[in-house]
């Protein structure tokens, strides 16, 4: 009988969920449609019979140890969501409780960022390392750190807000309600804003003048970028400069050995990393100069999430006596 | 036989050392001068002769468990002294090597701002917390991250460095040799240039008016700003506003229960406080406001920096087995 945990990732239109062994390998994965309309305890019902259907193959030769869940406004420490903002879930829902009433197995929740840490750490990128940061590029910016080989959830679980850090007190509006945050220049909807700042501000030609901006896409500007438009190549400058230099403070907080960069803009590769790293080696102490170093990803891109939410269990199981 | 350990603080002027014991008393305190001019090897057998005097009229019911010394530009990993700016100790010194040279006993070493995090922790203002951060505002800005009960040294030895985080990348020129760190602003001398900033700004009186930057000291500012001086109210409002922005962003990190501001300025009681306070919850996320406490060193004054050593060293007994 080989262990296996179930990675569980809960996305705002997919929920996935995976079987993975303790070397990150996973058995088997499956989807099904988050439903953001429905309550939390039908959603779970759902999960756990999709799960059960799923495990059906595997038994046998395989035995379910733990469920580890990826979900956004988690918190680790009260094994609960608090008010999602893409789904139904109305105030504080006890997701770990809900869990329990099927299995009778350690469950454990975090948010996607934490998950995506641990991932990174167990499976990907910083295998090996005790001290690094994760970054997640993508709709927002999230971030999970790791020191002396631990997760910082903090006093309250809710470490690893890099995202809201403040690059401007007079900048761009937050949907945090307040301005200036990493998340609004250096996410996905960042560097859109980024481009509309550039087209107002220079007379470049830009093939990005044609487009609304309620239709503009990071993917967009990749792709112009690549093509050789100034305007898109600016942009990813920009953003590697500002993203740069709040990286360059993140080491004078916790001076980690790496930080992963993932999620969509840094599927833009060099064009995000090469500024990012630059600006990052150009803002930070000079006693940190050269020793960090800026890695994309090393999980697969389909399943970061899962591997990441079966990382956070597996982690838990090896760290601690758990009861069921 | 009562176990204790000594502290030793090794500033420019004059190295302190003290017995203390595992509640934090401070049996026996005793001070040298540093000689800054001296080698390296001639100071430490200054430091181990003193000490071994001291300890006379402990001998028969104390017995010395081991050594925990707080140093300028210590690295805990290595137990080294690296380039300390105020002593003539070339390249790297190995400081505890040279301590073991007379003692076979546990040997550690952090810098200062480290040392008095881990103090605060075991017996001040953090007493019982798992995470907090601990901000000397000195000659510096130095500071201590604890997460998850523990220290964050980092890869390298150099985590807690937020007086070098950006408050400006165009800012005020740092002894780092790059500008616009927390340093420059919240440090002793940073009130002292912002003093000089508002002069030049302002038409308002001030006593401080009549003070070249070169004689004028945080303690002039606090007393001025004492009596009502209104360029010097507004250069504590200032600070606690630039110095409350990035606490905000410290908070980001790592979520601490609390921050500690000790040292000079923080002297300046509720003329600082009450303006970082006020800032750091402005410009903090939603979630951490009015959960992040801001305390004043629960410590001693005269030998906060002593008793930071002693934890050190108390830390290191307590959490893993030690050869001597």
């Amino acid at each position: 009988m080989t262990a296996v945990v179930v990675g569980i990732d809960v996305g705002g239109t997919n929920t996935k969920f995976g079987f993975v062994d303790k070397d990150g390998r996973c058995l088997r994965e499956a989807s099904i449609l988050t439903n953001a309309h429905e309550e939390a305890t039908m959603f779970v019902s759902r999960v756990v019979e999709a799960i059960q259907h799923e495990f059906v193959s595997l038994r046998g030769t395989h035995m379910l140890v733990g469920i580890g869940i990826g979900a956004p406004n988690a918190n680790y420490y009260r094994g609960t969501v608090e008010d999602p903002p893409n789904l139904n879930w109305k105030g504080v829902v006890d997701v770990v409780g809900l869990f329990k009433k099927y299995f009778t197995l350690p469950v454990v929740i975090t948010n996607d960022a934490n998950a995506a840490a641990l991932g990174e750490g167990m499976f990907g990128a910083a295998k090996g390392m005790k001290d690094y940061i994760v970054i997640t590029l993508g709709t927002g910016v999230g971030s999970g750190l790791v020191a002396n080989g631990q997760l910082i959830y903090g006093a309250s679980g809710f470490a690893g807000e890099l995202g809201h850090t403040i690059v401007d007190v007079n900048g761009r509006w937050c949907g945090c309600g307040r301005q200036g945050c990493l998340e609004t220049y250096a996410s996905a909807g960042g560097i859109c804003r980024t481009v509309f700042e550039l087209l107002a501000m220079r007379r470049d030609e830009s093939e990005l003048r044609s487009i609304p901006f309620d239709q503009l896409t990071a993917k967009m500007i990749t792709e112009a970028a690549r093509r050789g438009d100034r305007i898109a190549k600016e942009a990813f400058e920009t953003t590697g400069r500002i993203l740069g230099m709040k990286l360059a403070d993140a080491v004078a907080h916790t001076n980690p050995e790496a930080i992963v960069l993932f999620g969509g803009l840094a599927n833009a590769g060099d064009l995000i990393f090469e500024p990012t790293h630059r600006y990052m080696e150009k803002f930070m102490l000079n006693i940190f100069r050269n020793k960090v170093k800026l890695l994309p990803s090393g999980l697969t891109e389909g399943n970061t999430a899962v591997l990441g939410a079966a990382a956070l269990i597996w982690n838990e199981l090896s760290s601690k006596p758990h009861s069921s």
